[in-house]
């Protein structure tokens, strides 16, 4: 529902009352999956109205339009992404997800449930950075062709001990959760979690060849995230971009000793 | 009030009714600042009744203890510092202080500004990420030594661009709040901002003799948070650990060309 034209806050009727329903607006880079890939999962698998708005062309749409309206605002984020929702501008993954979580119904509502989502989120979060650190160890400023000897030995390291660490942990919390990462239900995090493991598997094929027979929990979440009917539609659209080598997962293979 | 013998959960009159006071532990490594530093700053400023798990010795308490609690919960955290309140174990440094934040008085109640706070602290997280890299770019599980040549080219870039970067964003956030970065009151990322300042000055003198007089703003922030009576009485005394080579924050003078 990217494309839709409505206002960005429409009333529906819904029994006596009318209730505001919210139409989203995610701003994040037009050419990768990135961190905005995150939100754009939970977005879509809801069903609700958005606009994923760099990709879009017209008034306050664009690349140009989101960072000029970046620097404009009163609490700026540091980085795409954010999201405006009505009159709220939100910035940090994590906390885009957080605020979305319950407002999508992809998270519990106890207390208890949402600092352990989110918790869980964080820790994908820091595993995100480590990958996105095999290819840019020394500076996101400078190309990976400027780090390479570096970007070698780091991921040396990253395939023996951090990948299987984060793995590991998170095919643990999915085991005790009975095939879900938080309560009983589909949980944005379990949406995070289908990221990683597509993610692993495109940029380091053969380290997910040989770990996924340890991590079969995370498999089958992994899969049956992928087959949820409205994920599955969005993952067969022009809309999810593919992987390529300007995202945060980038294959390339000399990363992996080939 | 970190060494007090009064049970996990306590009870004190306050006018007609019981009041229960929660006694928070937290864990976190013993003998560096750390991440665990960003929650001692809140859980100090605000007199809070706390303990200090990992630094006591006893049942429960000392680096097993808190290893083997770990690895024990239901909800294990990845990684130290957690906070166990009451029946509730909570990981990532900034859901805890997020968690703690309203319970402590160092944030506004309001939505849009908590949302605000935990942005900027996530923000701050990811600075204290990239100033734990310029000592690690390879990996955490090496020494120092053992990654100098990429430390060294790591830390150019951050002392010319990334440093930069985050601290004018920060100068904006502080100078645009008049003084705090939340709301009208000092909360706990303005704490966090304070103790990013104090590092930085310990790990990179020459940069932060730089940068500091285009940052004033950030530079009296910082001197008002160390002159608050809690924080002042705290930085005196034997619980604040000094900077140390085995922290976040290392002074490395080799890492600023000197």
């Amino acid at each position: 529902m990217a494309a839709s034209k409505l206002p960005a806050t429409r009333m529906i009727a819904k029994g006596p009352v009318a209730v505001p329903i919210m139409r989203y607006e995610l701003f994040y880079w037009p050419s990768i999956q990135g961190r905005g890939e995150f939100i754009r999962l939970a977005l879509e698998e809801s069903g609700v109205d958005y606009v994923d708005m760099a990709r879009e062309s017209g008034r306050g749409r664009g690349v140009h339009a989101m960072m000029t309206l970046m620097d404009d605002m009163p609490h700026p984020p540091f980085a795409p992404p954010y999201l405006r929702a009505g009159r709220l501008v939100i910035g940090q993954t994590a906390n885009i997800l957080q605020y979305l979580g319950p407002r999508l119904g992809l998270v519990p509502k106890a207390e208890r449930a949402r600092l352990w989502a989110h918790q869980l989120q964080l820790t994908i979060a820091d595993l995100v950075a480590a990958i996105h650190d095999t290819h840019h160890p020394i500076a996101a400023a400078l190309y990976y062709r400027q780090q390479k000897p570096e970007a070698k030995r780091r991921s040396r390291y990253f395939i023996a001990e951090r990948a299987p660490k984060f793995l590991g942990y998170f095919e643990r919390a999915v085991a005790a959760g009975r095939g879900h990462l938080v309560g009983r239900r589909l949980s944005y995090v379990d949406l995070s979690m289908f990221q990683i493991v597509a993610g692993l598997r495109y940029a380091f094929p053969n380290m997910m060849a040989r770990l996924e027979p340890r991590h079969p929990h995370l498999v089958a979440l992994h899969n049956r995230v992928a087959q949820r009917p409205n994920t599955a539609a969005y993952l067969a659209s022009p809309r999810r971009l593919p992987f390529n080598e300007d995202g945060i997962f980038r294959r390339y293979p000399e990363l992996e000793g080939r």
